[in-house]
């Protein structure tokens, strides 16, 4: 399908503008890609600002502006997509956005209906809207299913691969995963997509995607143009979401890289931003444009953006948390401070008969430092009236798991209450160690909307908080120095019960990030005993996780919808 | 592939002792369908169990016996799929089974490594094993990706399709969704393995599937079956599993239709049992052997399975749940009595100050009809230290939620105290009416580690309080009749703050199994203003219910992992 004809006519008139300050190019060519932070089912909002850069876009000349991946209904929309009402608002977001077409070409994403009974009932689709036309559709064929996504759920693959000509250029069209096929050691399809487009030469890709961020994968996105580059000797247009959506987390770092394989320009994390690229230029690019990454820094910013985007896309704007003395009560706090503003964060410190004098001071050095509200609410009453309450039926048993649940438990209660009765939300803080292991109370400190840093590893809560008091001490340092402990009993630390932390983690990765069992795992050196130990409360604390607060995502396999594990199951438990 | 010559040999020894009671018939097969309660990655108890039925069925000179799919792994094993241990279990499994396969063929689910780097890593197979030698493997090709299904995440569709030879008939095995492509109005797939497989011209199709119930799906798989026959006239034989994996329940009712789509038998629903058909007599069968099906019955047989199965698998014996003296508590204790025994039954009530006598009274009354144990464990005394504790912070604010939800979340706090004190599971009471619309109090009522009558919405509540008293009144009668209330201020009941819970079930029931938009749902005749806070409350609510425990789903759309919402989303909310 070539849409050449109208376009070359209206093409001349823009060359002669252009012909002006680009007299060696014959044809040239101004792409931007806007990187934006969409909100999933919110059309108006989404469309909004989509027609707001088409509006920049054309005071500029620009030729061809590029958005996301399913921008019109933001990603990922999950089972909204089974409503055929959110289909209809989806086409009637695309309809605007043709009718401000004019004078420009738009590549935009929404689910489009398979007009045929047979398969999946949409298509994931690229729109190429140019000039109040709707000139192609071109649909996804690679359909990520594995960790956080679901797109073979919802959507059928695309067979039909063709170019649009336009302004005399010809385009390949890709949806995220179209290009994620060339360079895997282990690929998870059997088609590629650009292998049918490059029949009929095209000038350049554009790829619209939604490509969260984990740490590390910023560079593999990297190494996948770039293996899709010098495959094809194309240049490559891919622009990403920002933004938070729940617990995903999109990074941005939208890309451009010249034929050669150069980084003409890596756009900035976590901010939304469009950029107007020439053409000529990208492919005259000499060195790479690369921005250093490092992947303390990237995690802080991207916990900030999901904090604020939690709050902001859900109309809340004030957090409450619990200040344990802690370190990653401390972290989470920093965070939701420098995401929502310290006159919007509240912390509660409720010490027991079993607290530290130092957690409270620190606490409160802490709260001080970083100007926000906080009051002590001792728990001890509350927690001798349960005991007398509770004493009929538990007569004279000895302290237990029961008792110290209980302090966790009416911490929670606590904070829920305020949060009833003046409308903050919870923020929760716990680790993705303890998380994985169970070692937290279920509706006491493992409550909350939204768990701010659940897929940290204990140790790399540590590598943030010295991260953020790299200029000044805000996390008071005995906070990060003094050995942790939960303190529900008598003098406890963490290492009572549960192995050090360096070696715990280690474990841990193995198993949950890179998918290892026992004896891969045990291989690599670690004492079988521990490794056993390990694997097992991983698995038979799936019911705890199953019913807490979603994680925001910052590795490459979360706690949450991208690790589905069955509760009642017999495998390393 | 066809494996004739070595079979036709061990055949003619067999049909001389047939003979002697068979002899219009030139080639005799017994065939024994085995459906059986599996448990996801007990690879031992899983493979014992395949095996003590495969002696009995040597014993009974049975020519093929049939078995689950994916039966040596238990289904769904979800992400324990992309662990290789896993798999290579799972491959151990068939190795024991295989040397066990003397003198007979088995026919068995288990996954497999694709063995080729392009495409997903496993697929989905059916075995078909006979005299220790795996004869041919039958990958699955149409692989359910939709409500509770993730197949697509994992396996690799089938491209290959042959028939297996085996004493004397042409077998065509399928695993559960390949037959389900006929007679669909909007058929998710667009292939069709039986067309395929019917080209060789079968004697009869194997299917083993992973069926799990819901009330009607019973009815859609003997429509589907007939469906299938109708088509392609030959005889059909069909085994499910039976039982409980957390959430998802397993119901049984295998079948077997002669080639004329009579059904020759249906297996029982919710019980493991093994029957010997003989394929001439199936062929004969002149009239349905169909079991009459009452949803209330089914869906009290699958909830006591399914609490019976939770237990039973985790290695628990005993429960604890709160009983308020409504019909949600009654009905849950009612099922759990069933499924543990009274003696594993405790409960304990929680009278606050708005608590009316006569919940106390009908809640003994209950208990004692029922002869289990319970406590009169008040909450006045904890809830009025917590407003001491809380009054620094809340002054003279009026009573609101805040105050309600602590009366909830003590009660909750209380079941968990006594769960971790006794070691009993503390079973959640709430109801699917009120998980809808968040009316229920996180980290309170709606705590528990199953959720027993949570895909039930309130009036199928009533229905089954009604199912139970059939025979005798077990639960009292006061219970069924009075108004519900929540009982957390003054004289509050359940209609001050939402409606008619026929209107809100019907609606519900638009939204939820339907997948209905708002207009659609008005032009059923609803008032728009009603239809639109009843969606919204719906929206709003997503993060109480991702929160909360899994649910035994006995619906065809149960909160949980079949139906999949963004939280921070801005559609109908």
């Amino acid at each position: 399908m070539f849409f050449i004809n109208n376009q070359f006519v209206l093409r001349f008139e823009f060359m002669s503008i252009f012909a002006l300050h680009n007299t060696e190019h014959t044809i040239y060519m101004k792409i931007a890609l806007a990187q934006l932070n969409y909100h999933i089912g919110n059309f108006d909002g989404n469309v909004e600002k989509i027609i707001a850069q088409i509006r920049m876009a054309q005071a500029k000349q620009v030729d061809i502006i590029c958005f996301g991946e399913l921008a019109v209904c933001g990603y990922p929309p999950r089972d909204f997509l089974e409503f055929k009402d959110f289909i209809h608002l989806a086409q009637q977001g695309i309809e605007r956005i043709r009718m401000a077409s004019d004078n420009i070409a738009v590549v935009v994403g929404a689910p489009t209906i398979n007009p045929v009974p047979e398969g999946k009932d949409l298509y994931n689709s690229a729109y190429f809207i140019a000039d109040q036309e709707i000139l192609y559709v071109q649909h996804k064929a690679l359909l990520p299913t594995y960790d956080i996504f679901d797109e073979y759920r919802y959507f059928e693959p695309a067979h039909q691969f063709d170019l649009v000509s336009y302004r005399g250029k010809k385009i390949a069209l890709t949806v995220c995963e179209d290009i994620w096929n060339i360079g895997n050691e282990n690929p998870l399809y059997t088609t590629c997509p650009l292998d049918i487009h490059m029949q009929h030469q095209p000038d350049l890709v554009i790829n619209i995607s939604a490509s969260p961020f984990s740490h590390g994968h910023a560079q593999e996105r990297i190494e996948m143009l770039k293996a899709n580059v010098n495959r094809y000797k194309v240049p490559f247009f891919y622009v990403n979401h920002v933004g938070a959506q729940t617990e995903v987390i999109f990074d941005g770092g939208s890309l451009v890289m010249s034929a050669d394989g150069i980084i003409h320009d890596e756009m900035p994390y976590f901010i939304e931003k469009c950029t107007i690229y020439d053409l000529d230029l990208v492919n005259q690019t000499k060195t790479d444009n690369e921005q250093t990454k490092d992947k303390t820094s990237l995690t802080h910013d991207a916990l900030v953006l999901g904090v604020r985007d939690y709050f902001g896309k859900l109309n809340f704007t004030k957090c409450v948390l619990g200040l344990s003395g802690g370190i990653d009560s401390a972290v989470t706090t920093v965070i939701a401070a420098q995401a929502l503003g310290p006159d919007n964060v509240r912390v509660l410190l409720m010490p027991s008969e079993f607290s530290s004098d130092h957690s409270i001071d620190d606490s409160i050095l802490l709260a001080e430092n970083l100007n926000i509200q906080y009051d002590i609410v001792p728990i001890d009453d509350v927690y001798n009236q349960y005991r007398s309450t509770l004493h009929p039926l538990f007569g004279d048993l000895p302290f237990n798991i029961a008792e110290e649940n209980l302090q966790a438990r009416i911490r929670g209660m606590l904070l829920m209450a305020v949060s009833n009765k003046f409308g903050h939300i919870v923020l929760n803080t716990s680790n993705k160690s303890e998380a994985a292991v169970g070692y937290g109370t279920l509706y006491g400190d493992m409550c909350g909307g939204l768990s701010v840093i659940g897929d940290l590893y204990k140790m790399e809560v540590y590598d943030l908080a010295r991260y953020m008091n790299r200029n000044t001490e805000v996390i008071p340092e005995h906070i990060i120095t003094k050995p942790p402990s939960a303190e529900l009993r008598p003098n406890q630390k963490d290492s009572d019960s549960l192995p050090d932390y360096q070696d715990l983690d280690q474990i841990l990765k193995q198993y949950i990030e890179q998918q290892k069992g026992p004896d891969e795992i045990i291989a690599l050196g670690y004492d079988p005993k521990l490794v056993q130990r390990i694997l097992r409360l991983v698995n038979i604390n799936e019911f705890k996780r199953y019913q807490t607060a979603p994680s925001l995502r910052v590795s490459s396999k979360a706690f949450g919808m991208g690790r589905r594990m069955p509760i009642v199951g017999k495998y390393l438990s």
